[in-house]
Parts: structure tokens; sequence; C-alpha cells
């Protein structure tokens, strides 16, 4: 474990760099709504509200979401907590095993888009701190057309890309693990079929380099803002009928069975009494079963 | 336990009860939405349609669903299954110490309805066969608008009542309690707010007599079509605007929460490979998460 003053320090440059993202990422949203003037949409160009919230154990987060008329709507929220983990989370997180408290600090994102060319994504990392310390999180696109839910895609390709150039950019991190984590992790048993294409998804790293480790989160967010932006804009002009228009809205309750069925995330804070506003601003806006 | 000639008349009169009371339900809605011509859903009067399933283990059964201009989205489903339960199953199943054979037999019902006045409804009742039998099942209501949701309106009184006379016309059936019983299971904790305002629900029911058991789990059957019946024909004609349907829309997203993070039967159904299509067939048609 580091020296109580470095572990400060650190902590307080993760988390401002949490949010330091999430305001690129509000400035970056909005900045695409408002150049979409020829949108299908006919609104005004949105903007991000943002809404504090405490935890009743110990610190809280902005929740901060948009319905505009490129993203139907997308929550983009940090948070930074602390405090005392119960006997039965302790069982489940590390360097709990003496001492329950713990902080955590992270940012997510999941957006739903009007045009249903345009993939959802979700991203979030996050560091954690008990009596150890560590990174984790993710990335990963679900396209929301059928044929455009393959492999072969271009955006897809280039996501992969993406994603693959950012870990090989950095040592600490093993593209081919966190690849094979993520198409586990975003599975529907019950449908045997994926939530998306796939991403990244890592946890409990720390490689003994701080620096390193946190080197590598900072750029999977940069690299989530550029990829994703260059997506959103290179399908936002495309027109859409209404049958893709509803097989996306059937997609989007893919989304919703993983997410109450199986995401740790979602069920962690729902039977910890989270912030049921802030875990259900993930939820898609529209979503169909016929 | 009783003779297995005895047990096979018991069996078959019970599942053809559930068949019989389902082509009543088809009939009965088919008929609503003939009669519905002033409706405010521009469209033909709907009809069901039915799907064959057969369950890999044994059995299988009948998938029947309707949309329509006064039912936005109905299922009424039969299904007769058997086969042995997995170890783990057995643990929770009475009866099963020492053979894992089961037969279950029973009918299931969920309406979402174009008109948010009208409430949604969920009836489900079947027999069940281990080394032991018993009936099981209830119904509960879901008004879809606030100011109708509450215990004080009248199609809600009118509809307790008629589960208040079913009961007491039955001396095995204990209303009090059958009443808490559906409060309690049809409640979500993460939102500390019910489900809808109740109903009855009952589990186990062998009181030694399985002719009055059967006789009750039968009229509960009627009691159900009659009352929804009126509260259907009593709504369908309110004129509602689009606040109202936002409202109805989103007060669904709380039955998909309800049947994705605790309903045991859609839970063991997705766990043990049930019929994805006849499961997810209870989920509203469209839901909205603003």
């Amino acid at each position: 474990m580091a020296e109580p003053e470095q572990l400060d320090e650190w902590k307080m440059r993760a988390r401002n760099w949490f949010e330091t993202l999430c305001t690129q990422v509000h400035d970056t949203f909005e900045t695409i709504e408002k150049s979409a003037t020829s949108s299908i949409i006919k609104c005004p160009a949105g903007r991000f509200l943002h809404k504090d919230w405490k935890r009743k154990g110990g610190g809280g987060g902005v929740m901060s979401t948009m319905s505009g008329r490129v993203f139907e709507k997308v929550g983009a929220h940090i948070s930074t907590v602390h405090g005392n983990l119960s006997p039965e989370m302790c069982k489940k997180i590390p360097g709990t095993e003496e001492d329950p408290s713990f902080w955590a600090s992270g940012i997510s994102i999941i957006s739903h888009m009007w045009n249903p060319h345009i993939p959802t994504i979700h991203m979030n990392t996050r560091m954690l701190v008990t009596n150890k310390y560590w990174f984790g999180g993710g990335a990963d696109l679900t396209p929301m057309l059928k044929t455009r839910r393959c492999q072969e895609d271009p955006d897809n390709i280039d996501f992969h890309a993406a994603m693959q150039a950012t870990c090989e950019a950095h040592a600490v991190a093993d593209y081919a693990v966190y690849k094979k984590w993520c198409d586990d992790y975003f599975f529907l048993p019950h449908r045997g079929e994926p939530r998306g294409i796939g991403g990244i998804f890592y946890d409990n790293l720390n490689s003994g380099n701080w620096e390193k480790d946190f080197a590598f989160t900072q750029e999977l967010g940069r690299t989530f803002l550029s990829i994703y932006s260059s997506l959103i804009e290179r399908n936002m002009e495309y027109k859409w009928n209404e049958e893709e228009k509803n097989e996306q809205l059937i997609q989007r309750g893919r989304y919703v069975e993983f997410n109450l069925l199986y995401d740790r995330g979602t069920l962690f804070g729902l039977k910890t009494g989270g912030n049921i506003d802030s875990i259900f601003s993930s939820m898609p806006p529209n979503v169909k079963w016929p």
C-alpha cells in the first residue's frame, strides 16, 4: 500500500480527471447537437441538465443528462463516494478483510441516439481504494441495426482498432484479455446473444505503477470520446425509415434486459440503496417488446 | 397422496379447465375488440394469434397474443409441462425430496391496453404435481394513471370486492392472507412502491379436498374475466391525452423492472431455458424511461 499522502494525491488526481473528462464529454456532445442543423429531429440543440446528489453514507455525484435532436437521451455522470461497505459487499471487494472502509470515484456514460444508424455506447472508468487500490472500467459498442451489428462494419472495425491501439500504447493493458472480458461480460445467456459487438473491459488493474495505470485509464477516456464522436458524425445525417427506428426500439429491449438481469453495477446499486435516478438514467428513453 | 388413477383424472380436469378458460378469455377479448367501433385507435378489431411450442424436457403449450385497437398487447397462454426438476429447483419445490419428477399445468394472462384509463391486469392459476399436489395463482391490478392508482377509485374498490367475494364463497381460501401475500409480492423495494393496487396471490393450496381447491381456482378465473371485462368496458371510450399516454408508458417501466428484477416466474423461466417468446410475451409493447 502507498503512503497516505501519496494516496491522497492520487485520489485527487483521479477524481479531477474523471470530472475533467466528463466536462469534455458534455462540451463535445453539446457541440454535436449544435452542428446538427439538418438533423431529422426538428427541435433546438440539446443542453445537458446537471443534478447534484448526495450519498447517505458519504460523498455523492453529479448526474448530467441531455435530450436533444441527435441524442435521444444521454447520461454522463461523475461520482465520488466513500464510507463503509456492508459485510456482504466486503466479501466481494478486495482489500476489505480487516477494514470495510472504501473510496471510489468514476465516470459513466450511456447514450441512446435518435438515429438508428448511430450505435449506442457505454463507457465507464473508476478508481477504487480499500486497503488496496486499483482502476477498472471499459467501453463497448452496440450497433442498433442487425445489418450493422457485425464485426465487418467499418464503424465496428474502427472502434475495435481504437481500443486495440489504446491498449497497445500502454504496457499495463492486455488487449486480448480485456477484449475477451468484455465479450464474456456483455452477453445475454437467456437469448444466447451478445449485447453488442464488444470493446474492452478491465478491473482490479494495479500493475504496481499507479502512474501507468492512470495514464491508460485516461487514454481510454480520450479514445472513447474521439472515436464515438467520429462514429456519430459519420452517421448522424443518414436518413432512416420507420422500420429501422422500430428495430432500434426493439434492440433497446435487450439493453434493458441486460441491465436488470445481469449488470453488476445496476444490481449492486439497486440492492444497496443507490441513487435510483442515477442508476435508471442509463435506461433507454423509448423501448419496444412487440 | 392420491391414488394414481384419481390423480390422473384431476390432472386432466385441471388442464381442461385452464384450456377452457383460456378459450373464454380469447373469445371475450375478441368480442370487446369488435365492439370498440368508436375507439380512438383506428384499426381493425384484433384477433388472437396462436403459436404452439414444445418444451425440451416434456410437454409444451400454446402462446396466444393479440394486438388490436383496445388491447395494445395481450397474452393469454396455457401450458402443460412435465419432466424432472434440476437438483437446484428440487430444493425450492415441495414433494421432490425423493423424486424430481413433476407435472404442471396453468394459464397466464397479462394485458397492456391502448387507453391509459384501463388498468393492466395479471392473472395466472396453475396446478402442480410432484410427490404432492397443489394449486397456486392470483390476480392483481395495475392502474396506469397516478390519479387512479389509489384504493378509493371505484374500479379498484370493485376489483377488490370481486376478489373478496370469490374467496369468501370458498372456505379453502383466506382472503386476508391472500390479499397481503399479493401486496407483499408485487412490491418494488428499490423504489419503495407497490406495482399496482393489489389483488390476491396464493400458493401451495391443498386443503385436503382437491374438489374444493379446484372449485376456488376455477372461480378465480371466472371472476377475473368478468370483473376485468367490466373494467375495460367502463373505461374504453374515455378520451385520453398525450400526457396521460406518456404517464402510462412510464408506469409500464415499473412493470418491466418488477418482471426482470423480482418476478420468480420470469427469472425461473430465463434461468432454466424456458420459452423466451412466451416469457417475454408479458413485456409491455411500448415503454419509456424518460
